[in-house]
């Protein structure tokens, strides 16, 4: 039975902490991770238990757990995975409420039934697991560097948590030398109770994290992350990095992490419709953690460029367009603003260029012009090395206007290209905390960053659309399908399933004899088509048993009969059952709509160019389930479907309103019906705009794992 | 009268140089310039001009050029625009053979006629000039520092050309403190004469240029360029960036250098069929140089990652697929290799991950396993700080090893991530020339840039392929078409055109009466297409004058009374001249086929998605002319219509041999025939292997500019 245990915030702020296992041996990871507490300024109560009660740093050494007097918060756990789960019941009984394991040799060695008993037994105890196969976690909030890596960790502002101990321990060195301060930095291991999603609810509030970095390999209950990171977006900017982007990689993630690699196309979607940031190198993530933790939110997306080299000027308008920064277009305001600013040869079109000849008041000069006016929202400021500038102001000039510009809530982002002086100029902002780059692309990425926050937090919270069906009618077909012991669904009861989602197909009725198909063709509407329908009879067309595109009872009438005649001498023995009429649908304007279990995420939708161009374009989208209309509708822009539901070369508007409704349909479906895993229809025809849809083939598979 | 000039290794390797403007004042750009040639040790013989006479750093003063005791292999001009033109005329008549034109205020600030003056002048009279509007230039071969720029330019083997002066000044610092040793760097300003296609011929020949970088805005005379980089590229790799990517960046280029802006898709595909590696950052083209200029070439394309984080292992793998580096997969091999240097809880699967138990001496063993086998053609190695390991013999076993794969002929690329002692490393490594990285992307795509070069090495040189068809008749074509005053063929001339190339179109002839349509849908085949002839009669659908899918004589009876029936009843006063009868083609597989004049690279080719899918999918590629069959293949290759072409859904392969055929054919025509400018064939219908294909729809524009 497990219990709701305790607070999240137990783990990043405890009161007590007891180390298991502190070794005497400064190599050992006990040893350093008590070290770590002690040297890292922890103010709380710190109790250590080590087998052969030898005091360690000076501290009174407890020879079992059972000695200690609790409750306790927080038992780090550093002693060979064969002693843990004896240990985690010891801790149970002096009342402890958060395990942090850092031993290895769990699930990730195969160990999984181990792992599982212990965190069976943690949380019928009212204790949470962070771990096993950890490296800590450090918190600023409570000056707790409960790690085995560096001792030197800079308190800040930016939270990270990473599934990877080993990228983690290096982060911790590079973030120090990028002088990115943390606020947490929390080891996820094997994930075996707490993951990602329990720490971003923590994160999500701490007034002490401005930015939140996420790296991760797999994730696992992905339903639970994509509530909480929708939730987190649209507090704080939050940054990941997923490796296994690649097949192969994703190959390599599952088999070193144990985690089921769902498809990172899935993953890039889901994680932009969260407002999540994915960066896709370590580089990245810092430079965004660097300028998104130092910026204000700017208040609108008119921004400047200026710069002293016209070379640089045009690689940061590729840069913007690149990363969807918008440049201000406004000739008459950049007359007004900047004219003064800039010699006559430079240019005052955007971007403003100060020219070559530019000294440090020339900058200083063009920036304060900026700050005039308040139709400028951010500021692109480049800098190119040249024979006649004055490095020596170029710090003071660079962190005065930041401060200017940051203090007007108006962010600046800072590139700066050129040699030793130059270098020693961004070493020395970066001490200071003052944002800047060397690289033109990384300076307007950053700021395209912090547009993409911008944009997210500007982002009204939009409710989800659903769609009510006849729920027990569905359970009632799945039903009879696995009682056929089938996990597919035959042509007819996919018939059955769109009607009972109030999805159109096209009309079509089986006749028996001339009469009947006269009739059916009547009733349907021209044109028509007829296929002959006999079990006998595969490949229908070689018997002849097919006919296309007949618009009147005559051509009907001659039809029917030559299907019959040509089937007859195809195969004389065929039993044929009849003729199906159909009404004849022109394929254009095909799309692709679906929804499955995704291995990651749950309930996803999928959407794109459908027919055969699905094979050609691999042009589908995709989202996490619930969403909503205008969300769907994003998703239909992401692919060159919109172009096409758009009409054509003069052909109308589509019934896209139609196409919105389809894919509500049938995510409700997966949603609300779980025994399902997969529903494709392709094509969904779309007609003229209130002319609606068509579902010309489905395909429904159920979930071969569950039951009705 | 232009005469041949000057070995452009003049420029390089001058035995004397005249600086004509040195200033008394250090600020000025002709005192500059002296200073650097004076101090960056030229050897050869040195003089100045200064109108006043006065000497300068020691230096006697000419007061003219005139006095200058000649013949001069260089001057290098440094006097007001104004003036220039008087100091080139003397240059002329002391026998100078290179001008070197550091003023700027010519065609860059709209005198364009005094620049053309200068250059005429020049030509005439056997000179050649770079510039003007430059910073100079520098030639590591002559240890000449002809710049205003920075003094200390590191001499090495990356031969810079830049467009834009004030990237060039900075990125000499840049250089410098990447420890990227420079043999030229040159300064292209406007490019009155010479330009890079000049420069690249002398780089692509001297022993002391290992790597080739350009940084262009624009390119004015892309044949040569094409010509000449086609051949650079199979001697030594060669990185271009070229700012104005975007449509944005290019407005921006354009108004800055006064180049007409191409189209970047072109430039893209032309600068990969050139075997040019394009940068988009200075970052990653600084990256390449050194890494290309510091590592052999490798034999094959078997690559081991050696790592000790399973999570860097990973994101590795992602880059590797991003950049095209082909890992080894050989678990034998693997086996047999690394068993004894890996840990049993590590992996020798590729990537080969030693844990983060690893220690330098645990690298060591890895690496020398490496070395012992001939089947691994390059490494990865990647190292994340731990708290295990010591740090201190770090940049030892990275120096180490990398001399060891290097003698071997065997490429290595670190990647390094950690805190203050790694970055100590890596600047360490630096210094010594060792390239290594701290992102594990850039490690990767280093290596990826150098696969590229080996590729290109090892591809065969290919004869291009071209058509001969009957010029004299399609010139008498373009003849009648100008007479008509139109510079673009209708119908039946674009007809006449697809004939004299042996294209196919679909069958039609014009029917006046219904005997005659019968007859011409006898002889075309079934099923044909009728549409009324009327030049009254614009919206022939519209008017009931189309019927489509006539598939017997009755049909066409049908179809020909009821077309002139409505047209009659339409518009009962329009002059019906026929009916034009047509074969009908099935809509399927289309492509388009096109070839133009491009602003930048003259004839071009184009091949893509055709038919309404031009417009949805924009999935069209590019390639300069001349080309080959097989480079035609690779252009099909890279558009989604090769999936289409090698049959969707269980068709049949279609005829890509023919598909190439028109490419080359359209491709001959716009080489051989200047007077047009434009032929687009959409759609370019392809039928079964053996079949064929038709040309549905052509059109053909004639170059404005010029007669035949």
């Amino acid at each position: 039975m497990e219990t709701q245990g305790p607070d999240i915030r137990t783990l990043f702020e405890p009161a007590t902490i007891m180390v298991v296992g502190v070794s005497t041996d400064p190599t050992k990871v006990g040893y350093k991770v008590f070290d770590n507490i002690l040297s890292g300024g922890y103010k709380g109560k710190l109790f250590m238990v080590n087998s052969k009660g030898t005091d360690v740093l000076g501290h009174k050494a407890h020879k079992s757990i059972l000695e200690v007097p609790g409750p306790v918060d927080m038992a780090i756990i550093c002693i060979p995975a064969k002693f843990v789960l004896d240990a985690v019941k010891d801790c149970a009984s002096i009342g402890t409420k958060m395990l942090v394991v850092i031993t290895s040799g769990f699930s990730e060695a195969g160990k999984t039934e181990e792992e599982r008993t212990i965190v069976k037994f943690a949380r019928e105890n009212g204790m949470r697991v962070l771990g096993p196969n950890i490296f800590g976690l450090y918190s600023a909030n409570s000056s707790m560097n409960a790690t085995f890596g560096s001792k030197s960790i800079l308190p800040g502002n930016v939270g990270i948590l990473t599934q990877s101990g080993a990228l983690g321990i290096a982060m911790i060195g590079r973030t120090a030398i990028d002088r990115i301060g943390l606020s947490t930095m929390v080891s996820l291991g094997n994930k075996s109770d707490l993951d990602e999603s329990d720490l971003i609810e923590y994160l999500l509030d701490d007034p002490s994290t401005k930015v939140i970095m996420l790296y991760i390999e797999g994730v696992q209950n992905g339903e639970r992350l994509v509530e909480v990171l929708n939730r987190a977006t649209r507090t704080k900017p939050v940054i990941v990095i997923k490796s296994g982007r690649s097949k192969r990689g994703a190959m390599a993630a599952a088999s070193h992490t144990g985690s089921l690699a769902g498809s990172d196309a899935v993953f890039e979607k889901v994680m932009r419709q969260c407002g999540v940031m994915r960066a896709e190198t370590i580089d990245e993530a810092f430079n965004w953690c660097k300028f998104l933790s130092a910026c204000p939110l700017p208040k609108g997306e008119n921004v400047v460029i200026v710069t002293n080299g016209g070379g640089i000027g045009v690689m940061a308008t590729d840069a913007c367009e690149k990363y969807d920064v918008n440049l201000l277009e406004d000739p008459a305001l950049m007359h007004e603003v900047f004219r003064q600013a800039v010699p006559d040869y430079g240019s005052i079109k955007n971007p403003i260029d100060i020219t070559g000849g530019a000294r440090t008041q020339d900058y200083d000069t063009a920036f304060s012009a900026g700050l005039k006016t308040d139709r400028i929202d951010a500021v692109i400021a480049l800098y190119c090395e040249t024979a006649m500038f004055d490095v020596d102001n170029l710090e003071r000039m660079v962190e005065e206007n930041f401060r200017l510009y940051t203090k007007k809530g108006i962010p600046i982002t800072f590139s700066l290209l050129g040699g030793e002086k130059v270098e020693k100029v961004l070493n020395g902002l970066r001490e200071k905390g003052v944002p800047a780059f060397a690289d033109v692309y990384e300076c307007v990425q950053s700021l395209g960053a912090l547009y993409k926050h911008y944009r997210r937090m500007n982002a009204p919270v939009e409710r989800t659309d659903t769609y009510k069906f006849d729920l027990p009618s569905v359970e009632g077909l799945v039903s009879r399908v696995r009682a056929d012991g089938r996990t597919f669904l035959l042509a007819n009861e996919a018939q059955e399933l769109m009607a009972l989602l109030d999805i159109p197909m096209p009309r079509n009725s089986v006749a028996r004899n001339l009469e009947e198909a006269i009739k059916a063709a009547e009733v349907i509407g021209y044109p028509v088509v007829m296929k002959v329908v006999s079990k006998d009879i595969i490949h229908k067309s070689d018997a002849g048993g097919v006919a296309l595109d007949l618009e009147n009872r005559d051509e009907v009438v001659d039809a029917y009969q030559a299907i019959i005649r040509s089937c007859r001498r195809y195969n004389p023995d065929a039993l044929i059952e009849g003729v199906e009429v159909c009404e004849q649908i022109s394929l254009k304007n095909e799309t692709i709509v679906g929804a499955r279990l995704d291995a990651n995420f749950g309930p996803v939708i999928m959407f794109g160019m459908g027919g055969i161009y699905v094979e050609v374009l691999k042009d589908v989208s995709f989202r996490a389930l619930p969403v909503n209309r205008k969300e769907i509708l994003r998703l239909i822009k992401e692919t060159k479907a919109y172009t096409l539901l758009l009409g054509v070369r003069g052909d109308s508007q589509k019934d896209i309103e139609k196409v919105i409704d389809t894919v509500i349909k049938v995510g409700s479906l997966i949603m609300d019906c779980r025994s399902m895993s997969d529903i494709e229809i392709n094509p969904l025809v779309a007609f003229d705009q209130g002319k609606g849809v068509k579902a010309i083939d489905v395909r429904v598979l159920l979930n071969k794992d569950r039951g009705l």
